[in-house]
């Protein structure tokens, strides 16, 4: 029906006859000529109809946006002043001289040109798509679904596909269930992740296992979350962390730099215990140049309690952020960062202008002046490398609530005060602990199959709370975009593990039994990895939720507007599935 | 942990030291020297370990099956009488200099050298998958959906994911459903297929899209069925039929060269109707030379009413197959030849032997010969084809029972008396009616969004029963590998075919008003088709089963014996989803 793409007609096209098929993007009546922008997936082209030309100009002039068309034409050099090198097609304009309409358009529901809510956006989802800046961030997803499956197959990895009818999952999310027809009373989960399957495929010696992979959670949902969600899902055999780290980071780098022209260059490893010190996060974000530099040390015998009891406490942090020039800051600007750090826990948020180095105390100026002594403050400028014209923002309280509020307020600051440098900051964080302890309990700080770090069952008995795992995140400018670790494979220790998170014996048996029966049967070391491929396509085309990196995307009530999902079931269908749903009734 | 694949060593590597991974496939003490071959996805090596070196020797006399260990050695040539040409590694065997025991291995609950149960190989997947054969499957899999993947997105196909979580569609199978937390008494459906989502991509302008996608069904299951299954998704904007057609052939041709360099050349296109008429079929294997040939109006006029009835029935039908060589038959086999066509409702199977063509009557043999003149015989034997030595096998009943019946016996025929011809035999199907009509309903052939073939809405419901949809099926050795149509793409014929399929305006509007909508804003024309990933992978495998070329399917009674999926929810979980279960007592 065509012989091209609209977007593809350049002047290497001149004095040729093409065909082409598309919408109008916008059809104008200048003069008694008609212009008309013809659109397709590549890109849109300029036509003319001339009036000379009776039958062609009669149906242009019946042409409305979005109506489908196909057009044949010949291709001329535009008149000078019209040409628009910002057109890939912006040379050349086409003569009408074919106009077939192919489908008729209703007046349009949405007004590209207008913001649109998300709701009537994804109503008429066919329609959004259809401007080129969606489109393009489809395109952009495949080629990059297709640069990373060309990267990891030439690596030597295998597609191979895992279940979506599955066990639940223990992990933190709500699992979505499937009533089993066959199995009565019985339901499959969806999988919030292939995780077991794949280590399964390991002890199967596939070696190289990956699979582009969609998951699901059945959580509340947030800007970054949807539903179901797509996952790089990567796990080899016979390869330690910094293997499985060598490979993943080829694999963005090589994906930044065919996708974006941009070299990552070697990322830099820093271990969680420093993120948190440094950056108050797990997952920082290095455009940001501030850190936190702790002063506790300094504080210690200081009357003022607010520091000194927090400094003493083997659980608490003092620590300061050093906003280069932010002496200037207001009152109001300190209150309102003061306010902002209380939604994390803190008290209050101390602060130190330094004005005049050279001044020493005098050059110096803070409410809480008054409670130190000289080389107390002398040592706190000096060690957080405070020059003139610097604020120094302070955190004291428990370890959490300090890193929290500074990690917190840092990125704050970094945006409010345009402090970024860089454009893509990626890294990666290691050494986590392999335990949170919270509520009386361990919890898997990834999950319970992740192996400690060179240790013994009994050693990690001995030292759960001290212990590291051996895990890995990549972190891409404050974002995390893939974590993984060496796995557990060794029966004893997948069983210490699961006991020490509080897993009974019989609990172990009815929901992992499988797995600790198939590490009897010489599973082999293995080791993974799996990236958000939603975040990251998001964050390569800067868009700000990953609903518009996504076809057809969720409502955060986890609805589908253009389709109306979820829907009433069929009572026959319910009954078969042996199920009835229990609507509760509000109070009266 | 290794330098290479067990599989890849071979005499380039004479005189190399080279450390592996794998497990242990086979170890044999012979005369003092352990000989051990050691196993990894790409192949088996042997190593050999001399109790000179004893600390090796010693741990090396500790193997068992499938221990799974980390080995260095000296790679050299085997002794004379020894070299095995069958292995790539054949030629050469490793002197084993040190050997870890990574993990050691129970006694293996299924022996590799017995046939063992489907439950038993599903129970113990990754040790199934440990089988070469299997694990060969696998990565054969790989390779065609990379290679599929890789042909598609040279021609400009997009890989795009629609949602798992979507409505309730209408077609055949029943849905799998999910009920929604948010949603009260809510449900999602698993797709059936992206049928409709693709069609909307299409509509968003994404012009040619694809994608590998899960499918799902909850159907009762056959060998070739699973709940789950694997489609190749494809959908184009702006091309016909015979566009696609030419696409996803090249498509498969591509494959088959790629992967079994074989060249299917230029796919034969045959009728619905032709296919029925001589086949028996709409799936035809062509490897079958045997044929139906109709021979009603010969028989108008005879006296034997179980001829002369049907062939003067407008819903009769009278044919016969000829056995070339099939006088030989045995009145037993014949005999067990009419209770096969029992099963499909025929009432019997006459015979007719041509013992002697040149003998005239005399030559012929057969219990019906008293009821035919001589005219009518001779001309059945001559329209037939057949020769001396041949079998006629008559079908005389309603045209559904003689074409079922005869086409089942064709194959039986065709795999009983061994006279498959040729290893590979495509073919297009085309022509299919646009319906069906059983209990005094028309139903979709395909699916209730095919177009009929050059007919505007008003002419499609003037004369529904004979109108012929845009379809095509892509046969394999009588397996439908693909099928897929020319879209509706404007709404008046979509209502229309609604209309005709006994779907009321309001029952349209709630399941399909978002498709009638969106046909509305200049809807292109659209086409696609879709294949059976397992089904073709099985094909080319030779494999009997998908669930062969599956990692992880499930039983024919939709169960995972494996992870034991289904089970049991938590009941706090399902008063979250609001259902409960509702198991109906035996009775007493």
């Amino acid at each position: 029906m065509r012989t091209d793409y609209c977007g593809n007609i350049n002047s290497s096209y001149l004095g040729q006859t093409v065909t082409l098929c598309g919408w109008v993007n916008r059809s104008r009546d200048l003069g008694g000529v008609i212009f008309l922008d013809l659109r397709d997936r590549e890109g849109v082209v300029q036509v003319v109809f001339d009036p000379d030309l009776a039958d062609v100009f009669e149906t242009a002039i019946s042409l409305r946006n979005e109506f489908c068309v196909q057009l044949t034409g010949l291709v001329r050099a535009r008149p000078e002043g019209q040409v628009n090198k910002d057109m890939s097609t912006g040379e050349i304009e086409m003569l009408g001289q074919s106009l077939t309409i192919l489908n008729k358009s209703a007046a349009l529901p949405l007004d590209w040109n207008q913001e649109n809510s998300e709701e009537q956006r994804l109503k008429y989802r066919y329609l959004d798509l259809r401007r080129p800046l969606m489109s393009d961030r489809l395109k952009f997803r495949a080629k990059v679904t297709s640069t990373v499956r060309g990267y990891l197959e030439n690596d030597g990895f295998l597609d191979i596909e895992t279940p979506i009818l599955t066990k639940a999952t223990p992990e933190g999310a709500r699992d979505y269930l499937v009533p089993s027809r066959t199995h009565k009373g019985q339901f499959f989960a969806l999988p919030q992740s292939p995780q077991l399957f794949k280590q399964l495929l390991m002890m199967s010696g596939m070696d190289k296992y990956y699979q582009i992979v969609k998951c699901f959670r059945d959580e509340d949902l947030r800007a970054d979350r949807q539903p179901e969600f797509t996952q790089i899902d990567i796990e080899t055999t016979f390869l330690d962390a910094e293997g499985v780290m060598a490979i993943t980071e080829g694999l963005i780098r090589d994906l930044f730099q065919k996708m974006l022209s941009v070299d990552l260059g070697e990322f830099p490893s820093m271990t969680y215990a420093d993120a948190m010190r440094r950056f108050g996060s797990d997952k920082p974000d290095l455009r940001n140049p501030l850190e936190l530099t702790d002063i506790a040390d300094l504080l210690k015998d200081v009357e003022f309690k607010v520091f000194s009891g927090p400094a003493n406490d083997a659980k608490g942090r003092v620590a300061v952020i050093r906003v280069p020039g932010g002496a200037k800051l207001s009152r109001k600007q300190i209150d309102d960062y003061g306010k902002f750090v209380g939604i994390y826990g803190a008290k209050g948020l101390a602060w130190m202008k330094v004005n005049d180095l050279a001044a020493g105390m005098e050059g110096l100026q803070s409410p809480i002046l008054k409670f130190l002594n000289e080389d107390v403050a002398k040592a706190i400028v000096e060690r957080s490398g405070a020059q003139s014209g610097d604020i120094l923002l302070f955190g004291a309280d428990s370890n959490t609530v300090v890193t929290e509020a500074l990690g917190a307020l840092r990125l704050k600051l970094g945006e409010d005060l345009e402090l970024l440098e860089g454009q893509w900051k990626p890294l990666w964080v290691v050494d986590f602990p392999m335990f949170e302890e919270f509520d009386g309990q361990f919890h898997a700080l990834h999950h319970p199959f992740t192996a400690p770090r060179n240790m013994t069952p009994d050693e990690l008995a001995a030292n759960p709370a001290g212990a590291l795992s051996n895990a890995y995140d990549m972190v891409l400018n404050g974002c995390e975009l893939g974590g993984g670790s060496v796995r557990i494979h060794k029966e004893d220790m997948q069983a210490k593990v699961f006991s020490l998170l509080g897993i009974s014996d019989e609990e172990a048996e009815v929901k992992f039994g499988f797995l600790l029966e198939a590490l009897k049967f010489g599973a082999p070391p293995h080791a993974g990895l799996a990236f958000g491929l939603d975040r990251l396509v998001m964050l390569m085309t800067g868009a700000t939720s990953i609903r518009d990196v996504m076809a057809f995307p969720k409502t955060n009530t986890a609805a589908c507007p253009l389709t109306n999902a979820p829907g009433e079931a069929n009572p026959e269908q319910l009954k078969e599935l042996s199920i009835q749903t229990v609507i509760e009734k509000k109070a009266d």
